[in-house]
């Protein structure tokens, strides 16, 4: 019998706090936190939603000015620059220019350059001001430590997300993320949004890096607490803390997490679903059905 | 305008502990902690996963014996009297005999008899053994305090049975549950399991009751920490002791959960679902896409 497949992989969160339209400024220090993590050994590493351009935009037309296309932008060339030069893949959220419109997307980057983009499906409160939702659907890119889904940060609201990346084969999603306080929250624990990606973790049995950014823009304070989360659901990695800049770092098997799948002789996560009950009814939208 | 709708509800979570195959003791025992509940003021009041039997069967001719008829059972008949005496609704785990066929079945009864039953979709490990797979589907129970579903036990490891819950109406999912211990528990931390409802009750804006059992039985430990989540997705009540007999009781306002999904002037979490680009993929299990 063959010795089993092990295969350890570093990935690095990058908690980071861009400044608002200080478009240079948040391109070469975030280019500089990622030789950090490339020092410390990281293949994969992950930066926040919005890096370039920050986040409380007050015009459509303030958002047009900070966005940039992919794969032709000065941001994704630089990314694609030090993802070449330190051999790594990277997953980091921009303003994307489209023509006309925008998205709120993630570049990925690999040593060979770009492998896709993302764009976000759920926009959170006035990023329907400036933003188009997402139109290219939730794709998993196949890289050589494993597949990566990519969500980004309201996203992860939806279990929907990281059910159809592990259904779709992802052993590994990247949450580029601009988490704000939400109410409820309960003092001295953590925020929901670790929460919710340890459940989403743990029920599709699956790695979940989540890169968040730290600091007050134009009065909204982001929450940090960037964490990586193992399949189990437990954090490996994090949470880091709610105001500094700082990197989270852990080694992950993904092989480990797709194998850890088969929870016994007669469960498995994705096929025990019972798609023959809720599939179809979960199709329509509350407002289709309730007239 | 009028005043905003406020409806308190005291709801209890009774963690419990059967003895195996002890029938009539476990009815009497039940329903005594029933009394409490009703006496502490609960309206609506749990009980965990195979109440009367136990959960450990060694063959299904024993599981066979332990089973009861709904509603013509003798634990479904004591129950209905103390839900029509004491004037509250009852949620209990139970296994159900029909013909010559078990399930795993919560059995939902108010003051004016029994509502209807849950039968468990998805089953966990050697339960594939003794009973079949629900087959009616996931109802919601309308009662004059809100719409009620229920989930049983591995069925929350599956966010689409909350998510079809709280898109049919649910306000409240009342969970009977046997967990157990699972790989990757960190010393010191509530349950995964405990972890899994968070994310449900705060990603679908629902409160969700859970009534574990406690106790070991014929080798099998199980976790307790029944819990009342409301709808923010924190705990309103417990998570209770792993290994002694209490009741969690909280009072909740399902008219809040409701109005809670109104995020902002964009968001709500069940129209902003992006069925258009998951609906469709997530109807095809693995095992019918790959080949």
């Amino acid at each position: 019998m063959a010795a089993k497949h092990e295969e350890k992989l570093m990935i690095a969160c990058l908690q980071f706090e861009p400044r608002f339209g200080e478009v240079a400024d948040n391109r070469a220090r975030s280019i500089a936190m990622i030789e950090q993590a490339a020092d410390a050994g990281a293949r994969i590493v992950i930066l926040p939603e919005l890096v370039i351009s920050g986040y409380m935009f007050q015009s459509r037309a303030e958002a047009f000015a900070l966005a940039e296309p992919i794969p032709d932008g000065p941001s994704t060339i630089a990314w694609a620059e030090v993802a070449a030069r330190r051999k790594l893949f990277l997953v980091a959220g921009i303003a994307e220019r489209e023509g006309d419109r925008l998205y709120n997307s993630a570049v990925v980057i690999g040593p060979d350059g770009v492998l896709g983009v993302y764009r976000k499906l759920h926009l959170w409160a006035d990023e329907n001001l400036w933003f188009e939702a997402g139109n290219l659907g939730l794709p998993v890119f196949s890289t050589p430590h494993g597949r990566i889904g990519v969500a980004i940060c309201y996203d992860g609201w939806f279990p929907e997300v990281f059910r159809l990346a592990a259904v779709e084969g992802a052993d590994l999603v990247c949450v580029p993320t601009n988490w704000v306080p939400i109410p409820g929250q309960v003092e001295g624990r953590g925020p929901m949004a670790n929460i919710l990606h340890m459940a989403a973790a743990h029920s599709n049995s699956m790695v979940i890096a989540c890169a968040d950014r730290v600091g007050t823009e134009r009065g909204q304070p982001f929450v940090g607490h960037s964490l990586i989360v193992g399949h189990t659901g437990w954090p490996v990695a994090g949470p880091a803390s709610g105001d500094s800049e700082e990197i989270v770092l852990a080694e992950v098997d993904l092989s480990a997490a797709r194998r850890a799948r088969n929870w016994n002789s007669f469960n498995h996560p994705l096929r025990d679903r019972r798609t023959d009950i809720y599939a179809e009814r979960l199709g329509a939208k509350p407002s289709d059905r309730r007239p």
